[in-house]
């Protein structure tokens, strides 16, 4: 994998010094092109062995483009808002909004890698991580981002040389730290995890570009035009028509679906309701204030038709808890800077952190619910929806945070008389829309769009809770019920 | 100022339980009307003693209103993003959009008055803090917001009662901590400085709404009914017009004004800038790695008119500084989140932590630049933003940060040659707009509109640099050498 890069590519003085000019001219016009039309982010990572000239490559794309337009991240150590939310909540908050480029300096990689090379993981571990990261970054390219990783590679006996240069010189000594020695005595261990790294996330589409380090010109000559020819190459393309065709509902051979086989008729009478309620209202209150429910946070995801009793559920529960330790996220058509990231980075910016429940009245499932039916997105969006999802709910659920997903079901009577009801009922009079009585009529599609959401993202690690809601008061002794019990199971 | 919140206000039962529901409906129709109108935002506080039953009125509010369009604020600790920021930053970034109710259990008042009653800080002290708060709560009325400010209060003996009464009760004894009876001994203490803190901050517009707190029905029917009272009078106003009229310059009586006292025929040669630009890159670059740096962050904005040099200064600033410690921020148009804060905002979101750089390429000052000119604003708005930016970047300053302002100034005649140099040159075509050669007709507007900002906002913590910039090497080294400067005396 590095063997190209170990050739000692130069550089002549008067090649870089022809060639640097125009090349600048062109990015800095390509990166115009790509502020003004607003179309695509692209991120770019700069990778690399120690004293490889990471950080002066990243410093030289900044003197020749437009500052103003590029974000740059540096690996701090996280903060604790940071600590206390998934591993890649850090990064999600960093990526860059379509018109900008984001050049991260230190990335996801980081830090598999060393924990692999210090022998603080196992293989196993690495690869996994790794496949997260495909995964991560796959999601990344089918939302747009044009997406360049570039490997800085130096020899063995260029590195010592390259660390002992910097050391005898004063004015660039204090860049040489005891880590950067540390790392350079498991060079050969580097090598092969970064290798192994490497290899699994050397996609199609995002291919890793290891570049030799031993000549600054050659170095940053090939990371500029490889960025050019990058940019251009998807600046001139016109940007693809979105296929959004509504998708039909797929004709199942019989009638039976998971909704239709859940039994509605389950109820509470009124008096056994306001028992319940106080009860598991009480666990729910005490819950939160068990010793062990700060290292936690949590999530609760509510989904279902109109008027499925949605509001009414979230009410019953957050009435149980103190109003200072929850946050709920209405989620509407996303905001312009939101329109502006990927699908899934509204719902990442309001993970909460220990000790703190989010609830998400509606959430990510819009994408493969009403995106769908509506055709808000095109089929292969939703289609590969339900993996990214998963993946979401993963690293929730893997940050020790505590996730429920509900999903409300009522029949299409049941609906109507509610909206009915609604309609009649001055104070709720907002609650019910044009929109609302139009979504009803696509009630099979919507049901099929149900049914493939619930058979591709009931996980183990997130099952969702399918709730009888056709009693409004049996759904919601078994939310709180659902909810009380987890909190018991993990606390 | 506490006496008639000791006169025994009850609520019977039966009152309470005849309005409370008609009350409950009021509340979330004049909630639903301010969420689907969006004009302003609704702040309110909760204050007062210990065992007031502050977070049972939150709790109350949440659940007679709908929670999905409250966003409830306790006071945790500062988490270290926000210890690295102005204090007022935490509170910035919580504050609710137009159209949501904000509740803050704990707010800007809780840290002033516990540090002057445990005698940590000096009445002068909270006289200055409380001052600052009523400037900040009058910027935010004018800005739209709906403030309402509620202290609960607790006769002596009453507060005993009810500590003694919660500690008793094994359901409710785990509220009363130590310090809760800490803070009762100094009871008298906190009763001046409260009263002192409160009369300080009763302003017409948002007066402190002293509540009794020892009949929970009296304290949250009060609440209710303020609240309400204070929802509808401002929804059923219609908003008032804009009136946003372009301010004409004012004449003055001779030609004489700071920005023609300036020697624009300063120059460099070609040869000199380039010696004094590696100087002061070298001594900013070192300056960036000094030991202290990290114990500040750093603020630098940047105004001129068009073409005055502004991208290029910054280029050369940020050609000295790692690429990981600073971001730059190009101020365009308000993005829809920043629409719906007060003006503000969308410079606090990017206030940088210690040991980073913020580079505002135009900043706040486009309230009293573009906004007063074009008439995008009305005049007692940029007329008070004067006052609001002086406070504002009081607060940078105050939070150990270290803040720089420059304007640059060319001629009309020098504006003129770099238009047409520019119009000239393919690669930077983008720079030259239409709207350019509109503003350069309201040359006169805009330079009275500089010059008063510069007699109103040339603080002695926030000086203004003017830089002559008619030579473009004279003006970026004269920025170069008063950042070095400014660095080293402040590190």
């Amino acid at each position: 994998m590095f063997e190209s890069a170990e050739l000692g590519h130069r550089i002549p003085k008067e090649v870089w010094e022809r060639e640097v000019p125009p090349l600048r001219e062109a990015l800095l016009d390509a990166q115009y092109d790509l502020a003004s039309a607003k179309r695509f982010p692209v991120i770019l990572l700069v990778a690399g062995v120690d004293g490889s000239g990471k950080s002066e490559t990243v410093n030289t794309l900044n003197e020749w483009m437009d500052p103003r337009h590029i974000q740059t991240v540096g690996l701090d150590a996280p903060s604790d808002e940071e600590r206390e939310r998934p591993h890649m909540w850090r990064y999600w908050r960093a990526l860059p909004p379509k018109g900008k480029i984001g050049i991260f300096d230190g990335s996801w990689y980081t830090w598999p890698i060393l924990e692999r090379a210090y022998g603080r993981s196992k293989t196993s571990d690495l690869d996994q991580d790794m496949a997260r990261v495909a995964r991560f970054e796959q999601m990344l390219i089918h939302e747009g981002a044009l997406v360049l990783k570039f490997w800085m590679h130096l020899g063995k006996d260029v590195q010592r040389k390259r660390l002992k240069g910097l050391e005898k010189d004063p004015k660039t000594r204090w860049r040489v730290t005891e880590r950067d020695w540390e790392h350079f005595e498991r060079y050969d261990t580097f090598r092969q995890v970064s290798e192994r790294a490497l290899r699994a996330t050397s996609t199609a589409d995002a291919p890793w570009i290891v570049v030799e380090a031993t000549d600054p010109r050659y170095q940053r000559l090939t990371v500029g035009k490889v960025l050019l020819e990058a940019l251009r190459a998807r600046l001139d393309t016109p940007a693809a028509a979105p296929t959004s065709l509504a998708a039909e509902p797929r004709v199942a051979v019989d009638q039976v679906n998971v909704l239709k086989a859940l039994d509605l008729t389950q109820r509470l009478d009124k008096q056994d309701y306001e028992e319940a309620l106080l009860t598991y209202q009480g666990r729910l209150n005490r819950l939160t204030r068990h010793s062990n429910f700060r290292k936690h946070s949590v999530v609760l995801a509510f989904e279902g038709m109109d008027a499925a009793g949605k509001g009414g559920g979230i009410r019953r529960i957050t009435q149980a808890l103190d109003a200072r330790l929850y946050q709920i996220h209405p989620v509407a058509a996303p905001t312009e800077e939101e329109r502006a990231q990927p699908y899934l980075w509204r719902f990442w910016r309001y993970l909460p952190r220990r000790g703190k429940v989010a609830i998400f009245d509606r959430s990510w499932y819009g994408r493969v619910l009403v995106e769908r039916v509506e055709g808000f997105c095109s089929e292969a969006d939703w289609r590969r929806a339900y993996s990214e999802i998963n993946e979401f709910e993963d690293q929730i659920v893997r940050s020790r945070s505590i996730l429920l997903k509900f999903w409300l079901s009522v029949s299409l009577d049941e609906q109507l008389r509610r909206f009915q009801e609604r309609q009649d009922t001055p104070f709720k009079r907002f609650k019910i829309t044009d929109e609302d009585w139009r979504n009803r009529e696509k009630w099979p599609a919507y049901e099929a769009a149900v049914c493939e959401m619930l058979d591709r993202t009931s996980t183990e690690i997130a099952p969702w809770t399918l709730v009888e809601s056709e009693n409004k008061y049996f759904g919601r002794i078994k939310m709180l019920r659902t909810i009380c019990k987890r909190l018991e199971d993990e606390l």
